[in-house]
């Protein structure tokens, strides 16, 4: 299965979505879990693209999350993001350490989303980490979430840590700064709004059928 | 009306919401506008309180808005919240510059929300700020809100600049730093949960409700 390379086609007719994310970002995960069904009803094509914050943020000056940079900030989320989970009925257990090396997780995300299993891969990753507390930094942390989906492992971890695709994140990261991302989750409609934040997924999809 | 210092007493009993906020803070606007009609329908008794954010910002290392520390940040909040104010049918007009010193504006409305006008005075300065895009940080742009209320701006103003006056927003700053507040608008439940921004309201208001 993961020798087959199904690309999936972007639509350009109709109403459709960017979601643009970090596998470390918190509030990604809540967006991640709902953005498919909230799409289907309202009836926009979403694309996910994965992309790193590590650069963005180091523009900004910070070496580490916000969340980190500035602690009462922090302490707000994660206790926010557990009433956010709370109110969606999602799972929620804070992973440690945090922010975790997103950089594998992103490669074996575009490697998956070329084939039919990488928006369910991206779901996983979000789940194992946010809903489970678990890690997602390692390579063996990454091969069980694929195992867990039935796919095997080794011939994705290797075409993930190709220069191709190595190259494919780092062009996808600028593409995410050249549009104004600075941070996760972000949606951006094909007329090019962009919107930032799990608390603005509803909105960002109304814009999108509003703007088709 | 001036001289006349009614004591609003503070509701202990039934659901109720401390509303924290600074008249600088753009998306406290929107909050400001929409918290007296929502929890009027949740039957949540809210107090309004003033506070400075500029103290509690220098102890994060910034000197202006955060919003114009990080520009990518600052030009995404200024779109959403013109955004978000046309989804509520609220005018909206950029205010120049940004912040303006909202100190002035803060110890009038200590002296207002000992009377009966300090709540629709809190409204009339975020209207005149971000709904008309005008100035709320001199002595003068003050007076003619007061005016625009029939209200007598001199022994207001006097007021307003008594040290006691003074001392009390002091106090009430350093209350809110306390209470972990680190931006605005915040709203803080009787059972001492806070929310942050004007995307939490809701919650904080069903939140106050369940806790009472």
């Amino acid at each position: 299965m993961a020798g087959t390379a199904v690309k999936v086609t972007w639509y350009t007719a109709g109403a459709a979505l960017d979601f643009w994310f970090d596998f470390a970002s918190t509030y990604s995960y809540p967006a991640a879990l709902r953005i498919r069904p909230l799409a289907r009803e309202a009836g926009v094509t979403v694309r996910f693209r994965p992309f790193l914050l590590g650069p963005i943020f180091k523009v900004q000056g910070w070496n580490t999350s916000p969340f980190n940079v500035y602690p009462a900030k922090g302490q707000h989320m994660w206790h926010d993001l557990e009433r956010v989970c709370a109110d969606l009925a999602l799972p929620f257990r804070r992973p440690e350490p945090f922010p975790q090396n997103s950089l594998l997780a992103a490669r074996v995300a575009l490697i998956g989303l070329d084939r039919e299993w990488g928006e369910d891969f991206c779901v996983e990753v979000y789940r194992a980490q946010f809903g489970e507390g678990g890690r997602i930094d390692s390579a063996d942390a990454i091969a069980a979430i694929l195992a867990g989906m039935q796919i095997p492992a080794a011939p994705v971890l290797e075409a993930a840590q190709s220069d191709a695709n190595k190259s494919r994140l780092r062009v996808q990261t600028e593409e995410a700064q050249k549009l104004g991302v600075f941070g996760a989750p972000s949606f951006i409609t094909t007329d090019g709004e962009l919107f930032w934040g799990n608390d603005r997924l509803d909105q960002a999809l109304r814009w999108a059928k509003r703007a088709s």
